[in-house]
């Protein structure tokens, strides 16, 4: 059965500590109604620092909508074939032994996707298959590695590439005034992340079952407007309280598989904010200790949307202390409000 | 195994004749230094008239992105749901028997995609998977059929719901007045498809192998640029000229099933334009009429993206020729340049 292997993972150079964005929200918004509100939903998010492709004062010019594409592309060339060449490395494979390369971005936009320039440019075989996914927004890190999942139950010798590269500050809006996008504004960071998904051999989870499920109704709660001007990333105040109807939903997928997701021996969740992450481990019954690799995504890099899933993940090979057999689930969470869950054993070549 | 059932296809109300067309661009444009080779590019089409989803003196007003976003989302809630009600009762499934939807469509954007909408609204179950995939272009019809494909490779018993929905008016660009837009403003028109692949059971194409296959270095020969006015579609020169080294592709997917591409019963073929089919032909091997139903779908639709594909199919279908074991190939072409090619066997229920 597949096993997903060690992700690598790049944030870029430019660091904004969460006093810095703090003195930020505070000069730039000063005068607005409810900016002791956002400057307390900031000091809570549990951010620390986050790490950003542009220096913040570029961040904070809106150059148009056209300028912010080129720029999207160029970092994308210029920042993930590394990040993929260390998963590679990571997993002992070679571009020619990928089969699939499944790329998710939602911070900007390229027809064809990236997946088309990096075939040719890191030597992936013409014949690799691309599934780009754009409109799955955090939920895609989830969506990235049970789609792989999928294709590695259908073809078991096919090893797959995931790709997650999010550069959100391209996508801040300075006329988006509410206080959801002011608070996204501290909570959002960039980053890169790269994993294989091994048919057969290698180190780590062991995918054994995923599913998805979506809240009905609650698609306009976290959405994008798409307008001259970009991508205005529109959050509403329900979303935190989201995990009270998720939490079942990742029970259902344990229990399909005889398992309790309550008594899970590690746990990679979606750190979409801090609220996210109190109220599922309060709603499955687990100790907030368990989500440590999350919370640590978190603190140190904010939510770096489809990329927070594979980077706990990272976290948890970092700190080696997962054993042959023990079970553990993953959950991505995004717009929809869908959750994509996956479960997963962990094994070392030896057993493998 | 898997079998794709019959599509339903819709093209809405405001039609444009070839001739209509041709007026348009000697009014808008008779002062273009390529004028002539213009019209005589949009004469040599093939295509007698396009559907469009407004009136054409609307079309030709760019109204700005951020009411195009509203347009397209507008149009796909209130003309998606019957085309899809359709395909399901042409397989004779539920909504609650759909285990994934994947939905096409490069002409608009939407986060979260459609398929959040539509779960609800149509009453497929909360735990329906997503696969959006807005970057593949014209080649995502056949992407969609083969990521389908893997899913009941993976999931024998599962049923895939699979949308190809494209307004490509929404894509008009006033401004863009280069020999491949005016040509593509001739060429693209909209339409909405829809089809089932059964897990088992059902009349129409049993799935039994798919294949994809990109040129490198080509990423820039058919792209997107992403401006403050939306998506500029760029189509170089050299595009109709690939079949030469496409062809030799989907003779290496038929060779793996120990088929001989040139020796189809039925072949659905991506219309791009008339030398892509023509071109097609030569290189496999194949008479003209065996493209008929593609030809038909260019002549009565134009391009319309991503969906040709399922109206070639459904053009089958309703010929009504096909027998019990007939082999038959389907192809998908677009940005990258990539083709998604399947390879499928005529089967009605009896057979199966």
């Amino acid at each position: 059965m597949a096993v997903l292997c060690k992700p690598a993972i790049a944030v870029p150079e430019y660091v904004i500590t969460n006093e810095e964005t703090l003195e930020l929200a505070q000069r730039l918004h000063g005068d607005h109604p409810q900016i002791d509100l956002v400057l307390r939903l900031i000091e809570h998010t549990g951010v620390q620092k986050r790490h950003l492709i542009q220096p913040i004062d570029k961040v904070l010019q809106h150059p148009g909508f056209d300028a912010r594409s080129i720029t999207y592309e160029e970092h994308t060339k210029a920042r993930v074939p590394a990040v993929v060449r260390r998963a590679l490395d990571q997993a002992e494979l070679e571009p020619r032994q990928i089969d699939l390369i499944v790329y998710v971005s939602c911070t900007g936009f390229m027809m064809p996707p990236p997946t088309a320039w990096l075939i040719g440019e890191m030597g992936f075989r013409p014949e690799t298959r691309q599934l780009p996914i754009a409109q799955l927004g955090c939920a895609a890190g989830g969506a990235a590695v049970n789609r792989a999942h999928d294709f590695c139950t259908a073809y078991p010798d096919a090893n797959v590439l995931i790709v997650a590269c999010e550069f959100c500050s391209l996508c801040y809006q300075p006329t988006d005034l509410g206080v959801g996008s002011l608070l996204s504004n501290g909570l959002f960071g960039d980053g890169i992340a790269a994993v294989v998904l091994r048919g057969s051999g290698g180190t780590g989870v062991r995918l054994e079952r995923n599913g998805s499920f979506i809240i009905p109704a609650t698609e306009d709660w976290i959405s994008y407007a798409v307008r001259s001007t970009g991508f205005h990333f529109q959050l509403d105040k329900r979303v935190p309280g989201t995990m009270e109807p998720l939490a079942p939903a990742l029970e259902a997928v344990a229990e399909e598989n005889q398992w309790n997701a309550g008594k899970m021996d590690f746990y990679i969740i979606h750190a979409g904010g801090p609220r996210i992450l109190d109220d599922l481990s309060h709603f499955l019954d687990v100790p907030p200790e368990a989500f440590r690799f999350s919370r640590a995504t978190l603190t140190e890099y904010g939510n770096i949307a489809s990329a927070v899933v594979l980077d706990a993940l990272g976290r948890m090979f970092d700190e080696a202390s997962a054993l042959d057999g023990h079970r553990g689930l993953m959950a991505g969470f995004g717009p929809g409000i869908t959750a994509e869950i996956s479960l997963g054993t962990w094994t070392s070549e030896s057993e493998s």
